[in-house]
């Protein structure tokens, strides 16, 4: 696949994206209260779920975001990226729930209710959203960039064109001829907001511009429906064991996918072509981007 | 009951609480995303819990905290109320659900899964809570303030000593005999710590001192004990219809209540104690702090 990045070799994404994991695993370990704290309960179900095995793509985009205007890592950056973590982990914990998608297993584990039953996994997805702006609230960074930062990710998690919205759009949307329009409203809702908001939430974090956070806005928005494309396509093509959690559940349940829409082969170019055009808007940052550019072109080359 | 306040009349305090419903109701109207805002469903359910007839008592609190300090309402100040009336109302939503306290009415009126499903009503839940912080990054006070706000809010809602954290230990103890610790740990988390957080942060957003911020949280640490002691002696001595919620619950499914370990008379004389130690921390406040003690006073007294 196209590759527009120079300065860095594969193995150097590979260091970034373990870095970041293992950055991100240690601040979640500081800011989730312990499993040994009044109500034990309620930490353990937060940390089962937290730490049941993600890739950390939102921490890790906004801590790049932070890198192509700096040149290197903001101090503290890594606590914003776990606000998105726990955004991110409350949504599938109640997506999981038996009431939306029943799920029982998800990144290969048991879901949160099947361990703790669905009291517990609905306030454990509950805290986990109120745990991302308590730890937002303490921030490194001026507190008129925080609050802009709050504003931002509430935006991108919430009802109108955000992750809630998307969310009710895909679940009324079972059982309904998908249309290109329908599935581009869930993916970029349900998936491009938040992951938008990562982007930008880290550039705010770095101190950018209003011209460098609308770049790193178009970028954000063409990454995140590209990801949410090649999730599709691997859905159709791998197996469970590849994916870690029940594989063709989308075409099984008639969910709205891309593919189902365009077809394989189109998504699969679709999604090159947004990548690119993504890219393109972060040319003005200079080589400082370029690892944000790679990550952007490992989200469609990714086999899980 | 005993009285503290001298310069208003009973008349005033309920204009206070009429007056606060009405700026509450409207705020509530341009704050939240409209029915017809795409996806329908999800601000019909959002609207239908929040608008449910409420008594508002976060909010007022909230405002009137500002006007302890300002001697007026601060310009804005109900938006703040505002994202805490969302967070209470999430709070119910998620409680009133099947899995947890499995309630058909709240308020008198149909619970929010039993208008529009649970898993609409675990979305409506989880989007309240985003809303309110979204409400909360647009207040207008110095971003120093608003973020502390956010800070003060999220911990108040959080786990640890916090509204979820007492809803879980609640949860737990249901067909366990309560203790005082119990009770007491339950009572200032589940709804004390709401209420604090409530009180504090009107006095932040009206620009409190230090001092100011530490006598408002022991007023209100004061007043949310004493409001949830009276709130179970309502639910033991009170009509369904009186409450307009089902009656005696609590000692049907023996849940932890304050009479139940102290007995009726001993624990509204703890409340009436709560409320004057409570008063007494407002005294430096002047006069301005006439009817934050008047509410006060108001909330031991109330019949429903």
């Amino acid at each position: 696949m196209p590759h527009t990045a120079t300065t860095s070799e594969p193995t150097m994404l590979r260091d970034v994206l373990e870095n970041g994991c293992t950055t991100i695993d240690a601040a979640l370990e500081r800011l989730l209260p312990g499993e040994n704290i009044r109500p034990e309960s309620i930490h353990r179900a937060m940390r089962h779920s937290i730490f049941a095995g993600g890739k950390r793509l939102r921490p890790i985009l906004c801590m790049e975001a932070g890198r192509a205007l700096r040149g290197d890592l903001p101090a503290g950056i890594e606590d914003l990226g776990c606000a998105l973590e726990m955004l991110h982990t409350y949504s599938l914990v109640h997506d999981d729930l038996p009431a939306l998608d029943n799920d029982d297993l998800r990144r290969g584990k048991p879901t949160c209710h099947k361990v703790f039953g669905e009291a517990i996994a609905i306030l454990a997805g509950d805290a986990l959203q109120t745990t991302a702006y308590e730890v937002l609230s303490g921030l490194n960074c001026p507190a008129a960039d925080r609050i802009r930062i709050v504003g931002e990710i509430a935006r991108g998690a919430g009802t109108v064109d955000g992750m809630i919205g998307g969310q009710v759009v895909d679940l009324e949307s079972e059982r309904v001829a998908p249309t290109a329009e329908l599935v581009e409203y869930i993916h970029r809702s349900k998936t491009g907001a938040l992951i938008t908001a990562s982007v930008v939430s880290g550039g705010l974090y770095a101190g950018a511009s209003d011209s460098q956070v609308e770049d790193l806005r178009a970028f954000g928005r063409a990454i995140g429906l590209a990801f949410q494309i090649v999730d599709d396509v691997l859905d159709m093509t791998q197996s469970s064991e590849q994916l870690g959690k029940t594989a063709g559940k989308d075409t099984a349940t008639s969910k709205a996918t891309w593919p189902a829409v365009h077809g394989v082969e189109p998504s699969l170019q679709q999604a090159d072509d947004l990548i690119k055009s993504g890219c393109a808007r972060l040319d003005s940052f200079g080589p400082r981007a370029s690892t944000l550019k790679e990550l952007a072109h490992f989200l469609v080359q990714r086999k899980k």
